[in-house]
């Protein structure tokens, strides 16, 4: 049951962002170094080179690997030996220049597993799709939730025909942090409800797009057509902090996603609800691991990480034996573990089982294109709105 | 703590439908009785007369008060000495009589309490109102969810600004029962379904209308606006088996009502989450002793039936100690003593508090308009849609 | 589901306590009632005659039934036409009286179903017995808990091997009420702390002597040695107000019975936990309706009132469908059912099944000898103290 | 809220034991690596020289310091330069190795930080506490439990008098998965019942103890007696797999403390219930985000992690924002993060608080002596037992 991180080499990480003072990259390194499989060998921490110093020294990086931008690590990492310079690029700036850096990551020959965003809008996300074709080289998204086992557990029922044909899905990811004005030093607030910083979205964007990505994962399913009603509850604000969306999925089933910001007392409230003609899952992102499987005709069952004959997929992503809860660092663990199986996979030219890929470009592309429609679909006075791929119009 | 019923001299009752054989009249009679306030004195149980008969001499009614038909009834009742008549009537036929069994009661002079749906669509409900108004009884409705203590003390938080303005509102009620096409035998199934017995609506005419209800009433707002979409997720369904429907409230909140009869697994899912500036609140109708307030920056509360200072409305309908559940037959029990305590006032000429009275004929109208509403609006292609109190069309 | 209650002739009940401002009364008559299978004809309801002629008014009682005391009570009904005379006596007095009540309408010739404790003591529960069985009539006890339908499962999965062999049982009762020095005008609180009203033992023998009911009707197994530690948490009480007693059945089982009245914030937890060599079974009085089953190797359960193939018993003892959910007057009820039941069988001649009956004179006896047991243990400095059915020292 | 671990220069550490197909030195590993301020630069991770080479080329430890004993990373680490050699050797042997092991490095002038337990009996742990006192190093214990963050804030509460006088504490620690005999290959059960490899006590020894420790850390008391009964219940078997403990503290309060590794379907199930004057706190290791909060006469609070005003011991080791759960090697981590501060504190001569200290040797010679004491004490046939720190029997 404990699994062993012992076997293989480790593999070299570069980071692009996360200078002392940032919020996000304390995460990516907690998830990247709880296995101990990944080393980080060099950082472009910060715009500010005293602290891309500093934030390497504490982090063990050697000085000579602490660069003063992006542009110049890539550069200089792509002329060292094969086998020292880094491997993948983990990309933890602001959201503006998730994009960017990808490419010129990408167009360096270095892998790249980016914070979500992928970019700020749809179009850069076609365009960064055209750029891993064009490199071929490997591109991963922080979809965090999907990393959990019973999140994979419950991909793995509705995959293997548990639920019987799928007809209605309930998503949910409620908060309620943003229910006020924020005071000026709220950063992370701040640039969240800032159009010029956030995009066109702060509540769908930041994390209706995971619920709606949640939502297609464990389903197998796409979203075909929405109809959105976003909402600015707390006065003065242009981008939205609440909104509900009608889903409709490509097999006719039909589905609702909530997601707020303002919703008092949640804390970060991601929940899901499947139903099929056989039996209905529902998943609860702050008890994580328990899945509850709901029959018609017979007891409800608590389906549980590391209890009983899980999927082969739950299994290999839990870490401890039933009864030591795992957390929401394991879960992002689980998508770093996912994404250097598929260097090392590259590397050896194997053939990688995609069931056990990170999450990629083409949920990048589908996060993006969700924010686009349902935005748009908010501003017409016409019920569904096609979920379109691309050239969505936002315009009034 | 415990509530006395020997106090008051009971009520006579008489009921119109619930023959052997019969379903929600046995609820109705549990309810009655659970305080030993009300006689069942006089009944017309059954079109068989011979069913009649052997319904009221098991529930000790004399026979020359089990009548052959309701017009019978009322009008040999009427004509009783006015200590000894029938003080309200209980009316639970199916659906399509509860109108013409109402008017004719009131026009007898008899109070009367309904089960729910009040009338066959919106129309009869307006007519209703004024034969009330014209004959000056009461008349109330059993929406039985408002009569749990835990929903009683939830109302009288959001009245009492405990939650600051309301903001948003998610109502559901999901059930799984009707996921499968029902086997010939099952009657309860087969008359929802069946247009001519429910009328336009199956699902939110026979669960969604409960969970608009509890959301208006809790809250104290009003619905103005629907967005709906409606489904027959079962093939061959002419009336909805799931919907949702997105919701504008009088105040600029907005909320969500989500109802299914095809959700596998689920029994009777009632559930109720209101937010507020200041906090919010969350109800389970199959776990009902508990109501869980939430706070940005404090624990969360659990509220619990007979615990603490509670609102002195909870505490009116609270029968037992706390840890002693509480559950559907006595929230049923509550709206039988809110109708009684009505009458009581009504004979006396004393003054009752309009808080403690049992849904009326404006809940009735207000329901019936609400499942007028959302079929119409789920036939129209443009989002929202006007909560219409009259002359909502049901056209394509 | 539902449950008719209108097949059967009423079954005419006397009263003997239960006056206007006693407390068990007015359960007694909710439970009688909510069936509407029982009528109650007569009443010694208080040593207050007015307010016995008050209570019995207010009840719909003839006049000429509200009788002095219940000596008087016995001796005339016992000379009405047996088609009118009561057939059961219900007791709802002081503890003290249950006793000579019960002896004196036994010897009266009526049935009795009384309220707990059945005695006082040991002795007086054994000398109950041999007037039982001396007048041939039915006695019944109410110990409430048994008549949950989820219990009455957890019984029934015991009995059919579901569980393997029993290796552990704990069971909890823990209230927190008695944590602070009653005020003087808590008349419930008083009566218990006071040796002369409560006998020897305050948490054991008002809240204990439940849980080692519930413990040995669910596993069908009998305590066989105890070893108890009783304290008087706050100062000044003689008698106990917390305990704890480890047990031993008699296939070889132990267990942990833990009671409290004095574990501040408890509400009303009764709780206990079968675990054999199969599966483990976890069943909360506060949250009645779900049932827990657990395994080693596969999901746990939440087996739900009226979900799925329940046992037969758990199905007649439940009321509503699904998702409705039954309390604590409902299982109170259940006992009083399970009562008339026996007695219908009694007056037909016909044979009740025994896992039906109502607890009776053995479970009395077995709860008195509890309470004397475990006083008596946890005086004695050995740890192990045989549990025994008669001549109970209770010496320091 | 998020916390960095960019602040501080790495510590080096030194792992015996662990190498590839070891169970705990990868929980460990993890626990040590999560938050990037520990490097692990030299190991003796196995007996096998050839095992230990490919652990530390896999860890990236240099070869040159992968050694073939522990007796050899001592003395070669020691002659190493001072900003060079390991600070602190990680213990995580087999149990039988974990005071010698100790033992020799901290005589080798290196701080230690051992897994549970210890020692293999008390007076190992009493000799160790001497050669502790002698070399003035640091020693830690893996008592994990306490580090999660809701154990925390329990410990802060009870410590700033929230909770009134302790009255009584209920801890519970129950597993099923020895509920049958292991099979051949279950190395983890097999050592564990094996009384040459485990000691005297498998359930209690394994994790009767942590519940112990958990009890008196929370409250801040002192067990002073014991009255235990420990089964084997599992035919077979030497060791107990089952037991109860009745406790009496140092402030005169009573408890219970209940373990098993045979109550089938449980997973790992630490449970703890604290009542005082005041107010009842109740944690549940499985959801280990909540900590409940009781009163008799005010809602239930659910204190979350995260959420609110909490203590600073509590905040200061929580890692993620609310809503993002924490689980078992966050928790195992916070006990690594503890003891490099007090290394940190020890290397700079400054104070550290003892508050944030890692279990150490008196919770070692603590948890050594419960295990004799309860051992003892259920082989006496006298009730209560006094709670010795040295020379307890176990004698017959």
């Amino acid at each position: 049951m404990w699994k062993e991180m012992t076997k293989n080499k480790k593999i070299r990480m570069g980071m692009v962002g996360g200078g002392q003072g940032a919020f996000i990259g304390e995460v990516h390194r907690r998830a990247a170094f709880l296995d101990g499989q990944i080393e980080l060998v060099a950082g472009a921490f910060s715009s500010n080179y005293e602290n891309c110093l500093q934030t390497g020294q504490a982090l063990g990086v050697d000085k000579s690997r602490c660069y003063e931008d992006f542009e110049t690590m890539f550069l200089q990492e792509s002329a060292l030996p094969a086998d020292e310079r880094i491997q993948f690029v983990s990309i933890v700036t602001p959201n503006h220049l998730h994009y960017p850096v990808a490419k010129s990551a990408l167009e360096h020959g270095f892998h790249v597993l980016s914070d979500k965003p992928a970019t700020m809008n749809l179009a850069e996300a076609l365009s960064l799709k055209s750029v891993i074709e064009t490199t071929n080289r490997l591109y991963g998204l922080t979809h965090t939730y999907t990393g959990y086992p019973m999140v994979k557990e419950a991909f793995s029922q509705v995959a293997q025909g548990e639920l019987g044909d799928i007809t209605k899905i309930i998503v949910e990811y409620n908060q309620g942090w943003l229910s006020e004005k924020p005071s000026e030093d709220n950063k992370q607030a701040g640039w969240r409800l800032d159009p010029t910083k956030a995009g066109i979205s702060c509540c769908m964007g930041d994390i209706g797009v995971h619920a709606a990505n949640l939502a297609e994962y464990i389903s197998g399913l796409n979203i075909t057509e929405v109809c959105a009603d976003l909402s600015s509850v707390v006065e003065g604000r242009t981008l939205d902090d609440d909104g509900t969306v009608l889903l409709k999925f490509n097999n006719g089933a039909k589905g609702v996603l909530i997601s707020s910001q303002i919703s008092v007392g949640e804390e970060n409230n991601l929940t899901i609800r499947i139903y099929g003609t056989k039996a209905g899952l529902e998943w609860r992102q702050q008890e994580p691991n328990s899945l509850i499987k709901k029959f018609n005709d017979a007891p409800m069952q608590v389906i549980r990480t590391g209890v009983g004959a899980l999927s082969e997929l739950a299994q290999k992503y839990t870490r401890t034996p039933a009864g030591h809860p795992e957390g929401y660092l394991e879960a992002f663990a689980n998508i770093y573990l996912q994404f250097i199986e598929q260097i090392r996979h590259f590397e050896t030219g194997t053939q990688n089982d995609v069931t056990v890929s990170a999450p990629g470009i083409d949920e990048a592309i589908r996060g993006m294109a969700f924010i686009e429609n349902v935005v748009d679909a908010s501003k017409q006075s016409q019920k569904w709105h096609p979920f379109l791929l691309e050239n969505v119009s936002q315009g009034e």
